[in-house]
């Protein structure tokens, strides 16, 4: 109820602020007599792990995940995976010239407010921190996943206004390439220029993250309130700073008419375009799933901003620490463990469509 | 588990059929106590219905509420709220030209393939018949809602490329004046006219609404999975022909910077701007919370299309029946309602928050 | 939230009040294309409705069933089952001489303290009645189980303090002929004896229902908080008048030696003795699952008794109306509806164990 | 799904196997702004710990609870509250002896058929060294129900056939003063030389707890399914080694009429008698809430068994290891912690009830 949990079958629990002892979660669900590679965990969590580059923020966090049940002799046990990471520099860090201060557009004021009191250090629990945990999930789920032939490939293709043009034919493995994680290599650079002058501004910005899932069986979703693409929306949208989600045709379809809109159907059940974007009445059709993932700027920038404290008097938030100017290059394995999360929940919960 | 249920404490579950005796639902977890004018119910479910205007489906159905159980002498009793809205038409209907055949961007393949067999008649249990289940859940939670003065209104702002060019100061009264539910008088003359065009032309259309929520409370919406921005977008994707949802500066602030997009908090906690959309980390700040909701281009054409039947053999769809030209006008009413769903049941999800 | 959904998969959300317009209910979760018997569902109706013998109530309802969806050409759409039982004679019923009084060991007070304000009218929510929306959903349950090999038999141990004594190679065809439904002749011919005194008396009994499960697969039940026989308990305590449940050994097992108790394992996983009640580690293990249910006498006397009215004033609770001297008889079938539908959803549960 | 979390608002997840790193949890749902006592937590899980006492099992493990979130500053933020225990002597046990051997009335079979392998260490999940996390969730609901002025004490009141044979004015300071936790000392002693004497025999032997709440106001529980008393009885019924339940007048109940069973109210709203034990409609009345928990004799011989291995040979299991000759004194504290996390899960969910 308190929204800690995402998931019907594959169900991920998450626990931990960002300067407390640690986080982790409790992934319950999880099919027994699978064998788990535990490193394919820890890769994914270097791939959103601070200090990987020069246009993350230089903390230092190696992010080690601790297994601590569910896996014997290297493979599932239909026992919940219980999981930790310890947060290293907790009590190094000083946070006390924004302990009773709103940061603006933080959740602050929010958490404050609706608790009674706040963990002001590092955001506590509002911290994207806690999206490590989510790496941890869905770097399971995926192994699951391509198990039974499904992938999922998520890829900045706008930082600002730098935006990629064409989504033809993506070279994935292009992605981990570069710093920024573009799959397209002289957009890349444009952007990591872009960033780099950014920071150097003490500003920030928004970008846009793109996830394509292939390989889906027809049958993934349920109607009516669960459907396929409604649960990878709110998946999508619970990552922190995300401001908008869409799937297939999205915001440009509502402006086209149904005789260019419609998907065609050839012999194989196949379509011939895929403004569906994979998903028709809520089901997977088994083309390409493709969502667009809009996050917004950051909001800890290093300039001084002005807002209130938590008596309402007028202060001044200075700009220091270490922070990103940009999350989307870190945000791209979050959007793919949301995704796996998501399918091979409904993969599972599949499962009993028919007896 | 099959998706049929929507809300953690206030929760609507829905059954029926396009054509089968009844659609209805049941809503688990209404506050006792309370007087519910049953006259409101009907209201929204006539903004709703088919036939209403020139520009809709001119099919026929009264679609007349009955509640079965849970308001006893005027009030709820805080037992469930049974409701049943019966098909008036089910038999006179012929679907046995589609029954065989998968209409294109319908959900006839996907169910049929997920399910093993389907109810061809109207689409079945895919057809957004079903959505009148919710106009009366959200018809009960906004007046709730009202009473703690909480409002949602939403309107059209889009049909395919007519576009309201402003949202300062919108006349919600005015929304209902026109049969295109615009509150921009001229802009819904335009889109009425086109939209006639488009019928005509045996075509359809996408289009936009927007929704507003003012009154809100800070403190509303749970951190982390079930963020109140979240939950709101997955109510609104999970309404048929839905492609992308957003909030406060959406896809367009992600080519913002942060210097732009922070929202300055004012000595009485209110924000300078409202990029935010009303939400932050999740939760409720007191300003209005807006989102837009793309819908595309109904899939009925009153055209042939090619396609196939359930043995993978090419055949021709016939357009004919009566159908919308464009799916926003009557779908304003479902958007509020799934806004109200979501709000109200954050607001009773809240109340334990603190002891 | 509210409590009226149970199981997880195969979910039933029940509504309606006893003198309400109807009571029915929503089965979300059910197989598609699996082929349904609607009279079956009669026929487990006609067990538990009233009027049906010299022992029971003799109020007269037909208690017809009428499904609404989720059914097309005979055979499971996926879709929910939505149900409805029309309450035949709610307006000829008169409760204003127990409108504004508590009766003793009733829900009136409960209700009227948490909610504020009641339906009267025949203990509206409170009211058994609900029990015939289980009924529904236990027939469909059982009809699915039975295609795996699985059935379910409850029937009547005792009445008061007439008791069966041996429940060795029980005929539980021998069930349904005799009033009481006991499936000793002997004992059954006591029993409805004793019952006609009972209810000569103005008074009534409370007494035991036995519940057996064959043909169980090895496998079914979740470990830890969702063990089988933990949430065959829970479902068993939710039928109205219910005190205790046991299962296996039971309490009497609390006073035997491990070396007495524990069930020796056979090469062919079958065990020497039952003491486990078919359930090991909160999982079947393929033997005859049994339980056992307490029901107290019904609260509702044909004697006037002491109470208090919702001033809190002294008042005279008069006996009238037509009531059961015992509920064992008619709840045999639910106990039967309860069990399979904790058995079906657990079945259901048990397919996403392993990929 | 997988049945590793209970209670809806207030909900417990647990994870952790007898011989991994550690057990562990979260709780979710726990209200901001309370000030927690963390010593009271351990102080209860040391009377759930092995060693305690001459009557229990000679396992020496300190059971340190390390909670690693949502409190800050002594206060509940609001965030989940999540926990380990490390196990302590995890690598020097050798299970090796029964690693393919199902022990008799264990989980062994059960578990290695459903999952397709098991952790044979100590029982892996199955062992009821999991019930230590619901002892830190339960040690925390009961410092929020205290301050509402809830109060819950279990007892053992039987161990094989001594029992307890009046429960009158129980002083319930007196259970903690003996090692088996019986309130009674005459009794109390009475088991423990029975205790003494059963482990020389290489035996065990089952017993009774029973539970009492104090202090619960009326409007506890919900109608229909999640009845009070249903919910404490699948919390109740989810504990290792438990095969019945019962409250109030329980199976003894049956054999009543009704007219002896009626509890009558008084002006006060209190009952004269207390059969309903604290629960009418499922909802609590404000008597005492009293509840039977029997327990079987523990499963671990100290004496040799006849049992199969897993490839369905006959065997013999050792008895060996260090073990309790019966549940019961162990198990007091965690028949408090079900009734506490039901309880105040119950108290949260009533907070909706009106608006």
């Amino acid at each position: 109820m308190a929204g800690n949990s995402i998931g019907q079958i594959f169900r991920l629990t998450t626990f931990g602020e960002s300067h407390g002892l640690a986080i982790g979660g409790v992934i319950d669900g999880v099919p027994a007599n699978f064998e788990i590679d535990v490193n394919e965990i820890q890769k994914d969590l270097d791939r959103r792990k601070p200090g990987q580059s020069a246009i993350v923020t230089q903390r230092k966090e190696s992010d080690t995940v601790q297994i601590l049940s569910g896996i014997f002799e290297g493979k599932t046990t239909g026992a919940p995976i219980g999981f930790m990471i310890q947060n290293e520099n907790q009590k190094s860090k000083d946070y006390s010239h924004i302990k009773d201060k709103y940061r603006p557009s933080h959740a602050d004021l929010t958490y404050d407010k609706k608790y009674g009191h706040r963990d002001y250090r590092g955001g506590g629990r509002s911290s994207a921190r806690e999206t490590a945990s989510r790496v941890v999930a869905g770097a399971i789920a995926k192994q699951f996943l391509k198990s039974k032939g499904i992938e999922i490939n998520a890829f900045v293709e706008q930082v600002g206004k730098i935006k990629m043009l064409t989504f033809e034919n993506i070279d994935y493995s292009a992605t981990e390439l570069n710093d920024v994680r573009c799959p397209d290599p002289k957009v890349a650079e444009e952007m990591i220029t872009f960033l780099k002058e950014v920071r150097k501004q003490g500003d920030t910005v928004g970008g846009v993250i793109q996830c394509h899932v292939t390989g889906t069986p027809i049958g993934l979703g349920e109607p009516v309130f669960d459907k396929l693409h409604a649960d990878l929306g709110k998946a999508m949208l619970s990552i922190n700073a995300v401001k908008g989600f869409e799937f297939g045709s999205g915001f440009a379809g509502s402006e086209l008419f149904g005789s260019q809109h419609n998907d065609l159907i050839q012999k194989d059940n196949s379509t011939l375009t895929n403004n569906s974007g994979g998903v028709q009445g809520g089901i997977s059709n088994g083309e390409i799933i493709n969502m667009r993932v809009a996050f917004k700027p950051v909001a800890t920038l290093m300039r001084d901003q002005k807002s209130i404290n938590d008596k309402g008097e007028e202060v001044t938030v200075q700009g220091k620490g270490r922070h990103d100017p940009c999350v989307v290059p870190r945000a791209v394995v979050i959007v793919e463990a949301m995704a796996a999360i998501t399918l091979f929940d409904h993969l599972l919960r599949n499962k009993t469509t028919q007896l």
